[in-house]
Formats: C-alpha cells, sequence, structure tokens
C-alpha cells in the first residue's frame, strides 16, 4: 500500500539524455519516462494499450512515442494519434499520462489522481542546481522496501555501527552524543545532532588537509514524506562550533536523499552529496561519490538481509528502543496519510505549512 | 487451460538421434522421448511411478527404458517389467504412454484421452522431408504463453516496425499493403498479403544475387490450431507477381513454426525456413537459418516483456484495433474448442473438412 | 511440518572456528552460531529484537554478541544487555536462544520447547573422535526435503543402479543380495545386508592394494530420527566374512550423516566417513572424502530433480514397492511423533530404549 497523491522523486533528468526512453517501475506501475524534441519530459504508463507491449522498446517520434509493436503512436497526454493501417482511431484509445514536473535536475511524478497534482507542493532544493555547490547525481537499486531505508536515516546512531570506518568515524558517536532535538512534522520530522570535539570521519579526511585536527560537526536532518531526505553537514574547526553561516574554516556539505518504492520489496534510491568548498577541484566529488557508496553498500548489505528476515516470518514483532522515536513518527504519519488517502481525502498541503520551518534553518 | 484432444508438435526427430533420452515438459506435463532399439520412437511420463525419479535420467534397453534410482524397467507401453530384487510385478504398475508419430521428422504427441488419438489427423507437411526443399529443422525456447507467439504471427504489420531491418525490409509495409484475404477457418484461419514493387528484404538481399531490384512479395499463411503456422512465401521480379507456379525468376519459401507450450507461461518454438532453389549451396540455407534467429529474437524481446507486463498486472485490458481480426478469431476458436473439450465432446475432425481450403492453392 | 523436539546436527565445530559467526536456517527458524570467549557454543536467533538486523552480521565480545546495525548486545542466554545511547533495558527484551550441546564435533540444537530439551537423548558417536578413526568431516546444501534423502539411503538398491562406478560397484547388487534382517525401531530401523564374494566398489579399489581379490561386504546400518543415518561397513577377504572383530585382513568403515532440514525444501547434509586402516597416511581420507562426494553428486542429481517432479504436480501419487519397508516405516513413525507432538506430548525418550539393540553389535 502505497501513498499515491503526493510527488515522488522519479529519476535524475541526465537519466532521458540523448533520447533515451527510462523505463522505471514506480509504486509497482510501469513507466516510461522521455523527453520529447520540444524539451518536455513525459510519463506515461509503458504499456502499449493494444497488447502490452513495452513503449520503453519503442521510439520518440517529436514529442510523441511510437510501439515499435504494430506502430501505434501515442502523444505527450498518452493519446493515440496513429494507427498503421487504419484510418478511424478511436478517442478514448491511448495510455495514462502521469504528470511530470522537471526541477532542479529531478523528475518529479505523481502517481494519484492527476487532478489532485499540485506542483506547488514539489520540495525546492535549491543546491541541486546552484553553482556553489558541487556534487554528482547518483542511484542504487535496493532490495527492500523503501521505509526499511527511511528507518535507517531516521537513527543516526547506525553511523557508529555501521559506518565505523567510514562515514561514522567512531562508536563513540552512538554513546556520547544525542539528537539534541527531534520535531515531528506533520509530514516528516526535524533532528539536530551534534558531535563537538571529534576526529574527523574517515570520508571527510580524505577530502581535507589538517587530517588530525579535531571538529564539532553538526548534522541538521529533515525526513520528509514520502521518503526525501536532506541534510546538511557543517564541520567546524573544535570548539568553534558551526551554528551561524561564514564561520572561518567551516566545511559544509549538503545531503539528498530519495527513497521512492519500485514495488513492495524494492526501491530507487537516489541521492547526491553536495560540498560548497571543492571549488575547481573536482576530484572531492568524486572521492565524496566513492565514500557515500561504501557506505551506503553498508547499510545495503545490512537492509536488504533484514528484509529478508521480515519475509520469512511476517509473524515476527519488533520492538522498539528510545531512539526510534523519529523512525515510529514517520510510520505513524505515512499510516495515517494512507489511511485518509483510501477514504478519499484529499492530499493536505505541506508546502506552506513547511516553509516557516524550513526557513528557519 | 490447453487444448489436450489434438496432436502437438513435441520435437523433432534428430533430438532422439544416437540413444539420447529427451525430456520436455508439454502442455506442463512432464514427458521422455527416447527411440527404441526397433526405431520406434517411444513417449512416456517421465517420472518412474516408484519414487517420481526421472526417466530421462535413466537407460534405454532395447525398446524398454530402465529408471536408474532402484532399476525399475518399462517398456514403450509404460507397463513395468522389472523389479530388481522382487519376482511378482503388479500388472497395473507401469507410467503413462503417449501416443506418438514420426511423421516428416516431426514427432507428434497426443496428450488427451489415448483413445481419441487419430493419426489421420496430423498435418501432412510434405515439403519437410522433400529433398527439393532445404532448410535446417531449429528451436527457441520461449518464456511467454504460446499464445502470444500465435498473436504475433497473426499480424504482419509487426513485420514492418519489429522487422523493420531483417524480415520485414521497410515500415511501408504496414501503411501500403493490407491482406488481400483473411479467411476464417474452423481450426484456424488463412491470410494472403502482397507487397509489390518493393526493395527485397534484408534477409532476402544476402541470398540473392541483383540485391537492388524490385520484387513483388506474396505471402499466403494458414495458423492452425493448436499453435501451427505455415507460411509460403514467394519473391517474384517487380510486375511478374506470383501467382501461379513456375513464374521464372521466382523464388519460393516454405516456412513451418510449431508453437507447443511447455507450460502455461513457456513455449517450445520449433521452425523450420526452406527455399527451393539453393540446389547444392548449403550456405543458403544457413544464411536463411541465421536471418530468422535474428528475426525471432526481436520478436522473443518484445513478446517476453509483454507476458511481463501483463503478468504484473491481471487486470490490465487489452483494446483491439483493426489488424486484430485474425487474432481474435484465433483465440476464439480455441476457447470455443477447449470448453467443448472440457464438456466431454470429442475433437471436431479438421483433416476433411481442410482438405479442399488447403489444395486451393 | 517438522519435529522440533528432538536434538538435530547444527553443524560441525570446526565451523564456528576463529570467531565466525555462523548463519544458518533450520527447520525454516534463522539461527546464528558462534564460540564465546570462554570456549561456549552459543545457538541464538539471527534476528535482532530490534529491526531484525542479522547478528550474523555483527560481532562477538566475549561470550555476547553484538547487532552491528544500532549496537544492541546480547548474552549466551539471549537477553539484552546493552543499548548504546539509553540507560534502561526492558528486563524482557531479548532474543530467543536455542539449547546447544557440543559433543564429538558435532553441534546439537534443540529447536523445540528448551524445557523439554535432555542431553542424555543426544546420540553418542565414539568414532568422532576417537583417534584411531580417521576422516573429513564435509557438508552438501540439497535442494530436496530431508526425507528424500532419508528414503535413498533407506534402500540399498540405489547403490546398484545410481552407483554403479562409484560407491555400488555392480548392479548385481539389486539381484543377488538382499537385507538379512530390517529391524524396525521406535526412532527408526536397523538393517543389515551382506555382498560376498564380489568385486571390491570402486572407491575400495582406490586405497586398497589387492584390488582385484574379491571381498565380502558387510554393511549394518542404523537409520535414526530425525534424520541421522549410521552404517558400519566391513570388507573381509572373500570366504571369510566379517562378522566379529578383529578378524586378519578386515577394513572397516564408519559412516554418519545428517540430514539437517533447512526449509521444507532444502537440507543441510553433513557427513564423516571413517576408516581404521589409514595410519599415517592421510590421503586415503582425502581419497575416500573424494569418493563420497562423487558419489553423492550422484544421488543429488537425481534427488532435487525428484524433489522438482514432486513439487510440480503434488497430486502424483508414488507407489511402493517391497524395498520400501524400511523407507515406509521411518515416514510412518516420523508421522507419528509430529502428531504427537502436535496434540501437546512430551517426546518419548530413546536412549534408554535403544541402548541394547545398538550395544548388540
Amino acid at each position: 500500500m502505497f501513498l499515491k497523491n503526493c510527488w515522488y522523486m522519479g529519476g535524475w533528468d541526465h537519466e532521458v539524455m540523448d533520447g533515451k526512453l527510462l523505463e522505471r517501475r514506480i509504486l509497482d506501475q510501469p513507466v516510461v519516462f522521455y523527453r520529447g524534441e520540444s524539451g518536455q519530459i513525459v510519463a506515461l504508463d509503458n504499456r502499449c494499450c493494444h497488447r502490452g507491449a513495452k513503449l520503453s522498446q519503442g521510439r520518440i517520434e517529436g514529442d510523441c512515442v511510437r510501439c515499435m509493436y504494430h506502430g501505434l503512436k501515442f502523444d505527450p497526454s498518452g493519446k493515440c494519434v496513429q494507427i498503421p493501417g487504419q484510418e478511424r482511431i478511436p478517442p478514448q484509445l491511448g495510455v495514462k499520462s502521469y504528470p511530470l514536473v522537471e526541477k532542479q535536475h529531478c523528475m518529479w511524478i505523481w502517481m494519484g489522481d492527476p487532478a489532485l497534482a499540485d506542483p506547488d507542493e514539489i520540495l525546492d532544493i535549491p543546491y541541486l542546481d546552484d553553482p556553489e555547490w558541487k556534487g554528482i547525481p547518483a542511484y542504487l537499486h535496493y532490495d527492500a522496501n523503501y521505509l526499511l531505508i527511511v528507518d535507517n536515516l531516521s537513527d543516526f546512531n547506525h553511523l557508529a555501527f555501521v559506518h565505523t570506518n567510514t562515514l561514522g568515524g567512531s562508536e563513540e558517536y552512538a554513546y556520547v552524543t544525542k539528537p539534541v532535538s527531534i520535531d515531528r512534522l506533520p509530514n516528516g520530522f526535524h533532528v539536530e545532532r551534534w558531535h563537538k570535539n571529534s576526529d574527523p570521519p574517515p570520508y571527510l579526511r580524505k577530502v581535507i588537509e589538517n587530517k588530525n585536527d579535531k571538529v564539532d560537526r553538526r548534522n541538521i536532518a529533515r525526513m520528509l514524506i514520502p521518503g526525501i531526505f536532506l541534510m546538511d553537514t557543517m564541520f567546524a574547526p573544535a570548539g568553534m562550533g558551526a551554528e551561524g553561516e561564514g564561520k572561518p574554516g567551516t566545511l559544509e556539505f549538503r545531503n539528498c536523499q530519495f527513497m521512492t518504492p519500485e514495488t513492495e520489496r524494492t526501491t530507487h534510491f537516489f541521492w547526491n552529496y553536495l560540498n560548497d568548498f571543492e571549488g575547481a577541484d573536482y576530484t572531492i566529488s568524486m572521492s565524496l561519490l566513492d565514500s557515500l557508496i561504501e557506505g551506503f553498500m553498508e547499510d545495503k548489505e545490512i537492509i536488504e538481509e533484514q528484509q529478508k528476515m521480515l519475509d520469512a516470518d511476517p509473524s515476527f514483532k519488533l520492538v522498539a528502543v528510545a531512539s526510534d522515536v523519529a523512525l515510529s513518527h514517520f510510520r505513524y504519519i505515512m499510516d495515517k496519510l494512507i489511511q485518509a488517502e483510501q477514504a478519499g481525502e484529499a492530499p493536505p498541503k505541506f508546502a506552506q505549512q513547511l516553509s516557516p520551518a524550513i526557513a528557519a534553518e
């Protein structure tokens, strides 16, 4: 059961470069994405209405796509506009078209009722197309339900144990630090955590010069429905903290991760980890990409096995501990939103409600 | 649900050469085929009646087969004729035996009630063992229901889009030609289609000398239950047509394709594509074999994905277009025949009814 | 449906050497085995009670194991003894612990009610740690239900056909020999079979000098619940028999095979094939190991295909023959024991009842 009336990150814009027909299952629906000649990105049901052949095995013609089984042609609204060898085209003939908005290199897709799709509800992530911020958009496929990945990101204690030698740095993190605050939001949560006077974590040491100087590490994260994780990370010289902007010597990162359900048991995991200090030295982005992949593979190994364990025995009961506050809240609001949607309620408008909270940072 | 009381192409005779015990699932039943010492080809249930071990892992002894688990031996009728270490053999002990007729290099098998098996109903395909016709019998395995392959062959428009650069030749075929006639038969359909004054399709160009001369292409095809496709193709110099026999410069092909269900979701696909002009130049048969494989792989890519699409969402509704006349008729008669069989009716005799229609060519 | 209140061979002790956390599914339950610092071997549910992550991806600390997802730590009884970042630990928090006894290099595990686990019921197999007996403990994974392997071992006729050129020696074995006796035991069966004045089987010829002298072969086997096969094999010079101890020129083997269900469709197959004559020549053990693997692969090929056949058609009925006496008895007592267990009865005590019978040898 998925939340349908909301925007999902469907892919990076570069995935439809050069006339590519991108096939991707979203919320267990087959979708084909392509950029038409006019520049518009189109998302259609990937099944030709005639015999169910894949449109992604077809051909882009202008802004249309032609099925290369028997040659039916569809326009960006999904309407069938040509049937070879047949004059009359029944007016209703066509495939489903999904609302799609290209914004800041993301292809946002709406899988629910098109009449409810409101582009103003799409998250604004300005650093994704700000030249001051450098990063490399990336993708991993997960054999696990998207909420298991959301869970993972909702409790930073895992940094200490899963990522001791990569993204975390030491097990101490789990013992000596705690979230400064966890704010429950109507569409997610906001959490902040300090780790003062600590060694730079391994992934940071690879891209800085003073590898042995202690740092104050600050993480400010938001997890938002339907599975969007945004984290600002600041490393300041120890003792200086990094509350404000422009503290000398502070290195900043912006981390976005998008968990989009492929099926109930598999997930599209998109991310970009951006920095504001590499300047022209693109090897810093490359190093960070490698470090993040290394770290995510550590998560993936655990989470995919966890999924198998849960699949194998649906009667197995999980037990919450204190640090599950954030993940419990997120699962609670997802459940509530899905229930409301099933009951026929229109999706709440979160963009307005959230602006103050997000602006506050 | 399969039609059981009819003859299926179970395999080529060369598949049981040299003492091979050929294991093959047909209509989701495990079958073992072998040629006994007397020359007779035998088809038995591939499960030893004792512990279900595979007879295809056994050993041919004369016209019998011995299970190599505990040594039980079965004669061609399936009767158990020896149990090592045991004197008395219960008279009913044995495995199911299937009626099997070897004809024109095909092993025809009857999966239904043996009492109803009438060898006169087996199709006569004389060119399969006529030395004037040259071809190479071949096989492909399909991860798709056999009717999806029947569908494919029932609408030649797909030649234009799937096989533009191989078997088809141009997309024009879908726009400028139409079937001359589609005859609904009680056991299939008969269709004829011309493509006049066209470039020779790529697979033909490889085996002819005047590669750039226009041709008149004539296809005469029959699709017969339970999934047998026979097509006569003639290429005459443009303007000459190829209605009759012996037109000078006309090249003729005979194409047989047999779709035999392995399971509901997989199919044995046998074919031979024969020509009457290669003489001693066997490279023409080799070239045609390669071309056909190339073309069939194009179909396979589409059809197997189509099968996955249909599996993933059984509620997905297909919409017929005008060129589906033939495939709709075929699916209709298959449904009717299966219903009649389920209701206990004896299978109709088609051989007699068909002779005039087929003779007409 | 498995018998739970009995001891299963869970693995060889060498499998938890060097701090290995051994993950193994037993009776479809996920188990982690490890040896703590004190030397004790521990078997726990392999799922952290918090989020279901695998403890086998964790870390041994003393006699405890730490989950390396969020750091929860469990003692050998399964009790949670630490939660990083949380002071209070709910007293009931923990994972299931399984009774485990290390004996003669085997890790015996009890999957049922721990209160009923009686170590005196664990089989005594003294040659497994007797320096006079040499062998190499080994493992194979089977894609088949454990009872199909029990069946296989319950009818020596299969030696003649499956292992003609490896462990058996000739097909004659199935025709000229019969079990001397089959004793039905309350927890299995006992069978004895002679093959007098025969050629040494191929696997024996490889490790003896007088390869062409005829031998009297005697097999004494017990199959015990829940799937334990113990066979004593003696080869004496032809004409001498090998009833007693110390007959000059007699070579003896001890064969243990343990079939432990992984799932309903897969099995852990452990074995050791020991001899009392190699002295310092370890190549004899190596040769026997190779021969046994060669032979077991012959079984595996048949049994795994048999499993697929039975899976494919649950309506397929097997027919018993005379030599099925032993296997039918074993399946009958397994059914009865499982029924009794399901009805809440305590497991019978077999150790006492059996001692005389086993001692009799």
